[in-house]
């Protein structure tokens, strides 16, 4: 086990490092990526990252201007990522040089020899935070950006059970270092095409409640993509949606893949662990927030759901 | 003018205090009162509150356990009020007797002879947290969440332009003095009744787009009350909706009421100021967020609201 000082001498010791994010990226491992990409940069190392999936469109200001190598990594290491098997198709041969993980989920399985685990933090932008403030790298306004981006998408914009006093503090240092943060909630939190407001009211409409109100399930069929234009990247906001309604304990989103598979989003509210609940179908996350892939047809894991949110429900005593 | 020391050194010499919030009270107003009539409780002063209209169940927590006296008040004063006419219908004797304002709106207009008004601030709990601070009252866990409710509630749970490291550290403090901060934004951001998801649906096949995408107008008609059982308050959440869209500048929310008034909820995004527009119309409110109250039918509201955002857009060059 690493920690944030162990973390920094190690970086201090590397060149030609390949930082590589989760798959199907998200703010905080890409945010964290890239601002420590960007302060490795500035310490005169030579820098490469990879991920299995492209950066969506919405996160590429984060990597804009960094100047990225062509080289042979001499050292590997990931951010935000919580188990191997979230790496996707990442190449086995990078795979296997992982030396350092650097996260903050609680669920993290170990896979590289050395690993800085805090899941005290709601983010892990706020390890690289303070590993960039330990290697002596300047909090660029472009840093901020990266780290403020991390911090606000982890934690639905500071919302959530998981932000700390630390968390805001770290969001203040960075709004006096110049990170863009209502232009960045806007970009993120504010921001829907007309597809996606169709997109939304589509699913609404397919909103199914059960075990007396405590589950409720919306499904997004593949369909819906040809009916609107929307893209799959478009309807994550879509998941924090069932949560939302009064008595509900947990919300469900389905979303039909082309591969005859089905990615469950799960979002409960205490006393209910999404982590817990998706793990069983292979899954994980947070207590929050989790998901879990299903091979089925839509209906199928509509009903496999439903059945599982029951008895998950009866388990605590909640029906 | 007065400042903070000015605030406190006038509350230190009263007792019998009586703390105004503005009608249609919001969680800035209503945190800012409940924080300082509690701080002042612990000081030892009599303290008394009032508003025009209800506190919305809501925001009933905010008062538990605070004990109110029954006495005539010897001083009155208003917290995030901006204007004497927001007072609603507060009595006269009461308002002519009003010494100290404190708030934080830009367009203040005087009314209090002792005024402390600082409009970097998020929210007028920001001065309150300053305010009481100085006065030494110890910030208890009752104290954090009401101050915290109105930090969240004014800035979109920290999502705003108006936000700043002052904002993210006081946020740090509060629940460093255990405000249950994402019990609060569950409650404020999260909480839909089924009704109220009904409604949202309704509203937003409303949707109408003008000056080239623009100005987005959705609207709120008296019968969605009856279709669908919610109640007015549980309806603030969907001004926020147009403005979200892609491309829209002016995003306007009309809802029509019983006396043949219609209440037009602006939100902008930049280069619009809400406020400005608003103003036209005889009302204000923020850059971001403003408000005004027609005299019309709602399709009436419909046309103008399209024309004033129109020639606005064109005063900007938008157009």
């Amino acid at each position: 086990m690493a920690d944030c000082v162990k973390a920094a001498s190690l970086l201090k010791s590397w060149d030609k490092v390949l930082v590589i994010s989760h798959a199907s990226p998200d703010g905080d491992t890409l945010g964290s990526a890239a601002a420590l990409l960007r302060g490795l940069c500035s310490l005169g190392k030579q820098v490469k990252f990879f991920c299995a999936d492209p950066v969506p469109e919405k996160f590429s200001y984060l990597f804009e201007g960094l100047a990225l190598g062509e080289f042979q990594p001499e050292h590997v290491m990931t951010v935000d990522v919580a188990d191997k098997t979230l790496l996707g198709e990442t190449p086995k041969e990078l795979v296997d040089r992982i030396e350092l993980a650097i996260d903050h989920h609680g669920t993290h399985v170990p896979f590289a020899p050395e690993r800085w685990v805090d899941s005290t933090a709601a983010a892990t932008v706020e390890l690289v935070f303070a590993l960039l403030e330990e290697l002596g790298a300047e909090i660029t306004p472009a840093i901020a950006d990266c780290l403020y981006t991390g911090l606000t998408t982890d934690t639905g914009c500071f919302r959530y059970q998981s932000v700390t006093s630390r968390t805001h503090r770290i969001a203040a240092a960075l709004l006096e270092r110049g990170a863009r943060g209502a232009d960045i909630n806007r970009a993120m939190f504010e921001s829907k095409t007309k597809a996606q407001v169709e997109a939304e009211r589509m699913t609404m409409d397919t909103m199914r409640f059960s075990s007396g109100g405590k589950c409720a399930v919306i499904q997004v069929p593949l369909s819906i993509f040809g009916a609107t234009g929307v893209k799959e990247t478009d309807l994550e906001g879509l998941a924090s949606l069932p949560r939302e309604i009064e008595g509900v304990v947990l919300g469900v989103t389905l979303k039909e893949k082309e591969n005859g598979k089905v990615k469950v989003s799960l979002r409960a509210n205490p006393p209910g662990d999404a982590a817990q609940l998706c793990s069983r179908f292979g899954g994980g996350g947070h207590k929050g927030a989790a998901g879990c892939t299903l091979e089925m047809t839509l209906e199928q894991a509509l009903q496999t759901m439903e059945k599982a949110c029951g008895e998950y429900l009866g388990e605590l005593g909640l029906l």
